[in-house]
């Protein structure tokens, strides 16, 4: 198994907390995504959306998404489980992981991409209005997240999950989007302070 | 048990073709999204996102996502599985059902919510500029597809799944954003044909 790495990049990120949590490690091959490796002809071969993180078997199957690559290693490494137990934590699980994304993450990738100097050439074409548009649908979320987490200890619910990994990356995402955590989301800062104090947030 | 739905939005379609392919019903209220009522306070104590589909279960639990609500009721009615069965091929199903997600449904999405004259009071912001730069993304992802279905009968491989109903939905609302399946995709068509003409899809 061999896993395509970058260690700037939030979506690989994923995979190594996940791999942390679980006490497990892959093999793993850093690409230089200034220097364009995920763009040669030998990566888009095996990913041809030319996208890290990307996973490839030893029979050769290729497994690509972050969220496709943890649940390959959730089968592989049942313990503890991040994708939750049973049918409703599971259902909870992969809900709030979703509206993570979906809410959080995307809106946080769209201010980077579309407004930051540095990713005019990565960003074939940037739309600085879309980029502004999505600053205020972060800071709603975050109030959203703030209000769920006054009453639990993690975005899911009880248990450290898949969607506070995904809420972490996101969270830091912020940083070199110029986006900041309001002063008054006193809980939100609460799980941030907690979920970074973990190990595995150095991955 | 209680599905929140819309017969017109392409996201409650994929739950009800998901519970058309368990041959599985459950009761349903639909919300007039042009009335607005899913921005009522009744609602948003349910789901504050204002999303459709949202499902409520008997104790109260709200679940929201699509694909949360699907992976709950496969939990309920393992047969036939279209999440995939066993580690490998459920990863691949995941991958591929976010695969069409990011680089189809949300694209088509940003086309019609951006572009269309019928989305300006829906969508707060209109960016048409992003509308447009989204174009050409919906036809390179289509071209993948292709290519892809030109060796397996299905999205994900060689079973009906999950990715298969997110492909049927994202297809489907081109039509309303005005973006067309180029004629020379003939793997594509041949696949759309054989899920537009399932039972479920009438759903």
């Amino acid at each position: 198994m061999k896993l395509y790495d970058n260690s700037r990049a939030p979506n690989p990120r994923r995979v190594r907390i996940f791999l942390a949590e679980k006490r497990a490690s892959i093999p793993t091959e850093s690409l230089d995504l200034g220097a364009m490796q995920h763009k040669t002809d030998a990566f888009t071969a095996l990913n041809p959306l030319q996208r890290l993180p990307t996973l490839v078997l030893d029979d050769g199957t290729v497994l690509t998404e972050s969220v496709a690559i943890c649940r390959y290693l959730e089968a592989l490494h049942p313990e503890p489980p991040l994708f939750g137990s049973g049918a409703l934590e599971s259902a909870k699980v992969e809900m709030w992981n979703r509206r993570v994304e979906h809410h959080l993450y995307m809106p946080v990738s769209y201010v980077f991409r579309h407004l930051h100097p540095a990713m005019k050439e990565l960003e074939a074409t940037q739309v600085a209005d879309w980029g502004e548009v999505n600053k205020p649908r972060v800071a709603q979320f975050l109030s959203l997240l703030d209000r769920e987490l006054k009453d639990q200890p993690f975005i899911a619910g009880e248990s450290f999950s898949i969607a506070d990994i995904t809420g972490l990356i996101s969270v830091d995402f912020m940083k070199p989007a110029k986006l900041t955590v309001a002063e008054d989301l006193t809980h939100l800062r609460r799980w941030h302070a907690e979920v970074s104090a973990r190990p595995s947030a150095k991955a």
